[in-house]
């Protein structure tokens, strides 16, 4: 990436830049990674936005990246999981480092299926009808169950893993823990980032919410937020947005609570996430009796072609083959 | 931000990363800002994913900022606007500086009006219940209807203006064009963004749908996928995914066409965007006849605190206060 500007206007432009003084802080946005600064260059106004960089993805620097990193910092670990804060500044080793500047995720060991999840990979939209809920999709579920890939949660709820981290907890029909999101820093409340898991362990997605259960729906709402503005006074409830993943990353219903300030990315997108008002609107509404269900209704969605949902069902239905879910 | 994690845990989780050796790239996601790698640890595969953290917005950090910057240098300069990558590490002053890490933009001198575009505007999530909907809401789109606010929809359907953005047309009752969306390039196919606005003038909104419609609806879905794909062969249908916004820009139905890998922002966030397909499934679910409509349910939504609708309908509401749409 050269300029194209004229040597000395850059140097000049360059020469701006450390003169500016700082008037206040106007936004910090993009989940925090820009920020808008309002300050004075030789008495006048000026503005001064800066951003995160991408990370530069040649082969040299990534593969030296581990190495590079310093002040390593572990926030908490489960299992295979573990997240950290990190430097990639040297002065870091300091007395008095400087703001961590990276997020780390690690998992290790991993298996094939993480590994899948975490590459690059095409999307298509499916339309998942009630039938092909109930001949696959729900079968396909239910496998994931039988081979324990819930004990995880139910490691959380039974009160033997990750209690630290539990920010909130109620006990009861209507019980439900608050996690941190591993995504959030804990810290910057306007990317607050929530899960609301809760304790009941029949709803695998909210394709088992039922007309029936809009009322529980609509109180587990309430008690999710009434506890997240108590853990943040400073975060009213009209700052909160609520909603639910479909496909879900694990098949035991939680409910995402985040700052409506929140960076949107795929997490909220339509094809992923699901408002949890709009959940409940749509189960009142529904007409044909108490047990009508969201396993009735048509459902709309993304999955990554190397999704096993994809490879599985969707694909082989595109294709006019023979469906096999396990 | 403290770490919840037993010492003995954190300090052998801290070591391994040291020891993550790089087997590829997975994936540069979030505008680059997030990468996935592939490597092992003690010969067993490891994931790790590195983020770009939020700037430390505390006054000292802030105050400090634009005088820590290391090999500040410029991309580009155009009267008061000039942009820059710099470094946050000091070991960028060497010879073989690491790649930047901050993208910096200057305005300078900057007017009120680049404060103000700036400048944070805060978000409110709001519940517009049905009632409140027939109050207040209807009669503020009316009041812009009556406005004129929309002839510039009118005169692109009436082929007086903008005809040669105008990208596919038919006409009837389920006509409808396709224009290319703002924001769009016209060349990138994965992150193309139609919009398909319909002939008839009957419906404000998502409000007006109604069950008896869903039909229509489906059909339009359809029509405007085929038209999509003829103009764009190389998109697949089912990469194509269709929303439609509540509160819109404006007062006449469209639906947002956009390719599944277009990044994600606001623009297809629950409480801005409603997945069609889901919408066509509310309908036909809805239980109270075939002229029950999305009038009668409820829907929820963010709210910019500047917007009329907060600050005529919203804000009133909340405070308890008279509500005046006009």
């Amino acid at each position: 990436m050269t300029s194209t500007t004229p040597p000395d206007v850059a140097a000049h432009v360059e020469s701006l830049i450390p003169k500016f003084q700082l008037t206040r802080l106007l936004n910090s946005d993009q989940a925090g990674r820009r920020i808008s600064l309002l300050g004075t260059i030789d008495s006048q106004d000026a503005l001064l936005i800066a951003e995160r960089a991408a990370f530069d993805t040649s082969d040299a620097t990534t593969r030296s990246f581990s190495t590079s990193l310093q002040n390593i910092k572990n926030l908490g670990a489960n299992d295979i999981y573990a997240w950290f804060l990190a430097n990639s500044n040297p002065s870091a080793s300091g007395t008095t480092p400087p703001p961590p500047d990276f997020k780390l995720n690690l998992i290790y060991p991993c298996t094939p299926k993480h590994i899948k999840k975490y590459e690059k990979q095409g999307l298509r939209v499916v339309h998942e009808t009630p039938a092909i809920y109930k001949s696959y999709t729900r079968p396909y579920i239910a496998a994931q169950h039988a081979k324990g890939t819930l004990q995880w949660v139910y490691n959380i709820l039974d009160g033997l893993k990750e209690q630290d981290d539990v920010m909130y907890r109620e006990h009861g029909d209507a019980g439900f823990l608050l996690l941190p999101d591993l995504n959030w820093d804990r810290v910057t409340l306007e990317s607050l980032h929530l899960l609301g898991i809760v304790e009941r362990r029949d709803i695998w997605s909210v394709r088992d919410l039922t007309k029936r259960m809009a009322p529980w729906v609509a109180h587990m709402r309430e008690k999710m937020l009434d506890a997240a503005v108590k853990l943040y006074p400073q975060v009213d409830r009209d700052q909160l947005k609520l909603y639910v993943h479909y496909q879900p990353t694990y098949y035991h219903f939680h409910i995402h609570i985040v700052h409506v300030a929140l960076e949107a990315g795929m997490t909220q997108a339509t094809g992923k996430a699901l408002g949890l008002e709009n959940i409940i609107a749509q189960l009142e509404g529904l007409g044909s009796g108490e047990d009508a269900s969201m396993a009735d209704v048509g459902l709309s969605y993304n999955l990554g072609e190397r999704s096993e949902l994809w490879e599985k069902v969707f694909l082989p239905l595109k294709e006019g083959r023979e469906v096999r879910v396990d």
